[in-house]
């Protein structure tokens, strides 16, 4: 049974089972294409940044726990996309070795006026590391489809 | 000259001159790794959801948005990182065969209390398309090295 807006209560929380290993590759990829900054690419840069040691893009960090969203939580049938994003925070630097998580708060929620078979969303994420150390958290601007008006 | 953070001057817009051109390829290759929900994947699902066809992740318009700052804006002598993002806005869809630009407007700029080498800078990054549509928006935290007190 898919999710649909009318099962989304304000105060859920959801502790998704996915995992996202860190690897250097990937950072470095990631970094390549998207966000080629000393700290992301090269070690001995990052050893004199804030970072300390190599670090993930922040950009990357997003997208990973991205994936374990999709792959955790988002479903096809009823996920809309999203409008945004406010108070994306990156708290603590992602390194080689890290292992994701990630938690969905649900915030608030209101039916579309405009549309009849979208509801709104507002969703904490908050991803976290090996040692349970907050190292992102955003705020999405989520679309659900509604099951009433929309069937 | 490297610019510091006693030369940002609030107001200032910047329009750099890089373009990224989005390819169906790279669409799809971000997607897979990090938000694959099928309107990021498939053109017949695209053309049931609200982007109408093929469109890219959220996430990977801010990176390749990112990496048109990272060439054409930020400065590794400089730049010292991101705290966190606010009011990001995906305005309009991007798709495959769209080419993007980017402006940046600087909000506001306050130095650092604790760290007297460290500036922090509020900016606005706007993306556009090749019809000059906004696509994105973001307010974005950043750090900028001092001249004065970090040399």
């Amino acid at each position: 049974m898919a999710r649909y807006f009318e099962d989304t209560e304000v105060g859920d929380v959801y502790e998704l089972d996915g995992r996202y290993e860190v690897t250097e590759a990937e950072v470095k990829e990631f970094a390549e294409k998207y966000d080629p900054q000393p700290f992301h690419l090269d070690e001995e840069a990052a050893r004199d940044s804030i970072f300390g040691s190599l670090a993930a893009s922040g950009w990357h960090t997003a997208s990973m726990c991205m994936r374990l969203l999709v792959d955790g939580f988002l479903e096809p049938e009823t996920s809309m996309g999203a409008r945004g994003v406010d108070e994306l925070r990156w708290k603590r630097p992602v390194h080689p070795g890290d292992t994701l998580r990630v938690e969905v708060e649900v915030l608030d929620k209101r039916e579309s006026e405009s549309r009849p078979e979208v509801g709104h969303v507002r969703m904490e994420t908050r991803g976290y590391n090996q040692d349970d150390e907050l190292v992102i958290r955003w705020e999405g601007l989520g679309m659900q489809r509604r099951r009433e008006a929309g069937e």
